[in-house]
């Protein structure tokens, strides 16, 4: 029983921290070259900070400190951000681009490969609400899926305003809420059952209705001008036709898909949405949107666009290309693990780069002979005096160098 | 109070948060050359599992989960990490050496220095009992206070089972508790007071009154060895002259101090305990030993030696000596900030190392000067067509390139 780990969180052995800690590594570049200065937030804070819709409440993991206080460990990042940047950064008029790299948690394991702790790589881009800060972060998260070697990936694109314009034009309430149900579960069939039974104008009725079907380029945006008679949704798509003008200044439209039925069960975004995916993969890898209401909740203002990358779902995607985990440097054992020669050897090679361990067993030459390929080393150098004899262990078939 | 962070948490703004990034770089790299493989365990466990003594139990952030399964946040990494390696390194028989970069969390703010959430580095060499493994991990402690800059630093040695061994000759387990008590707080005024109470051998009574006093080298070493009539202390005194011989041989014996008062408060340590300090700080920096029966207790008896630096408290010596904070890239802003010319000028900057933001306001050309100014960028790039104009603001005062 002490043995085991709670249910949904995992260790991480040298292979896979090592690799975790070399895209950390990539991702913290890109981060960098972009602009986006790297914060780090407590892991758990006030719940009332991060407790900003009924929707996080049953997933935040909770409890009581000795003062009776009710605190959760974070649920995202985003919320705990703007928390910071609201008091932190409050004076400030300028665009903030910040990143993270860190935990986050939840309560139960309700998605497919949704962990109770999992690791997220993002940005957020604050004080700006163009459509040039959109593209720039979903060309950011281009960068980062190129830069990590996923191969094909694509980006889906939507809007959750030019929905909230469609469903602003069903008078019942009732119907706005089951239409809206429909497509976050897309359940696209339970969706023509609620348009015929419901009171929807018949332009609205006949868009909802192909929505699922009208992915694409640009010339989606088009054909939705001449369809949609409301003024939000048209407002969303001439945002989303600037936005994609970006992106494809940018060299990226070969990379975009938009889906305009992409709803997302976060409350907080306000505009454009999107979604990172790789082949095969039944989720997303990435995930974000523009937010411009959830600084106000902390009492200042500005509009906000981010998105965060899952990272355990990263190193799902490029293990199943095949792509090989980080590196190893060389492994090299020292015999004996005393005498002055030894540690100036010791010495020598690491600063070269390589991984040396000396003995600490006071074993025998052939005992460390064993010992050095039964913990699969690459060498083993043993000493004499100030004469040194090298054992190879790659050629016998163990780890390359 | 939604904007408020609970108690005893920090944020990391980004010129920390870089810092911390750097150094933990810096410390990763010496644990790999060292042959210490990075391990991460889950910021929560089983409470039975972090809760091996009543010591950390009060100390433990705890909470249910929905299965109502008591859960605790991670109070130090060795007890999990004892608890993968018994399960998941159970039929190893080389010598495992482990490392960790991580946070961990304590219920209280009791100790100075000490946050609910702080930051560890630290490594666990498992599986040798010899004083060459006690020995390889203090240098190794040694290394990273060299290595991350920090100056002057001092390592006190100490060995609980000579204590032990003294202890045992005092027959009142009354008075036993209270000098072990009286060592912990390191109140030296009531030591004096149970010595003269309790019937504690003349000999023994001695060496206990002189022992906050006696540091040093070797020497002191061999003079305790003159006066104790104990088998178990007189085992620890040789265990402890071979570990400094080990430490002479590798030069370390300047920054080392023989300091056999020293007690942990962790009841787990069983050999060789040992604090690095810097000057004028009034807690160590990092703190280890050999604790040869925690594994046993998840039902794998191994041996074990490790120690864990504070992340911050290194920091706070670091700033103190006025050790600049990680260098920041050449900041460039470019205007404007779309067109192919923009963005290929951008990839080359980013290429090159430098981190570069693109104008996403629509900008007037003295807007983004100004603009670039407030926010402290190096440099600006006026684009117009291919032709770029510098604009280089480290002449005006602002932050060096």
């Amino acid at each position: 029983m002490r043995t085991q780990t709670p249910q949904g969180v995992k260790d991480f052995l040298p292979d896979d921290a090592r690799w975790k800690v070399q895209l950390e590594q990539c991702i913290r570049a890109v981060f960098t070259q972009w602009g986006y200065g790297e914060v780090l937030t407590p892991s758990f804070e006030l719940f009332a900070t991060v407790n900003l819709g009924d929707s996080s409440d049953a997933q935040t993991l909770k409890f009581l400190d000795r003062d009776g206080q009710l605190l959760a460990l974070r649920p995202d990042v985003t919320t705990p951000i703007a928390r910071m940047v609201a008091t932190r950064f409050r004076g400030i008029k300028q665009p903030l681009r910040l990143s993270y790299l860190t935990n986050v948690f939840r309560a139960g394991q309700d998605e497919v490969g949704r962990e109770r702790e999992f690791f997220q790589a993002g940005v957020e881009c604050i004080g700006v609400s163009s459509a040039m800060a959109d593209a720039e972060v979903v060309a950011l998260a281009a960068e980062l899926l190129r830069q990590t070697g996923v191969e094909q990936f694509q980006i889906s694109l939507g809007h959750v305003q030019f929905f909230n314009g469609l469903l602003a034009e069903c008078p019942d309430p009732e119907a706005r809420q089951q239409i809206r149900r429909a497509f976050l579960r897309q359940d696209y069939v339970g969706l023509q059952g609620v348009l015929r039974r419901s009171a929807v104008p018949q332009w609205v009725r006949s868009i909802l209705r192909d929505l699922p079907r009208s992915h694409g380029g640009r010339e989606v945006v088009e054909q939705l001008q001449t369809l949609v008679d409301s003024e939000v949704a048209q407002a969303a798509l001439t945002n989303m036709d600037a936005i994609l003008g970006h992106l494809q200044v940018r060299s990226l439209d070969p990379y975009i898909s938009l889906d305009f039925s992409m709803l997302k069960s976060l409350d907080y975004y306000t505009g454009m949405v999107f979604e990172g995916y790789a082949p095969n993969l039944g989720f997303s890898l990435c995930t974000g949107g523009r937010y411009d209401n959830l600084l106000g909740q902390f009492g200042s203002e500005r509009p906000a666009v981010g998105f965060a990358l899952g990272l355990e779902r990263l190193m799902g995607v490029l293990a199943a290309q095949g792509q090989a985990v980080a590196p190893a440097p060389r492994r090299v054992f020292i015999w004996p693990g005393h005498g002055s020669h030894a540690l100036h050897l010791a010495a020598e090679r690491r600063r070269a780069g390589d991984a040396v361990v000396l003995d600490i067993e006071n074993l025998s030459r052939t005992e460390a002979a064993a010992s050095a390929r039964a913990s699969g080393m690459d060498q083993v150098a043993f000493v004499e005096d100030d004469k040194v004899d090298w054992l190879d262990l790659t050629k016998e078939g163990g780890q390359p160098c």
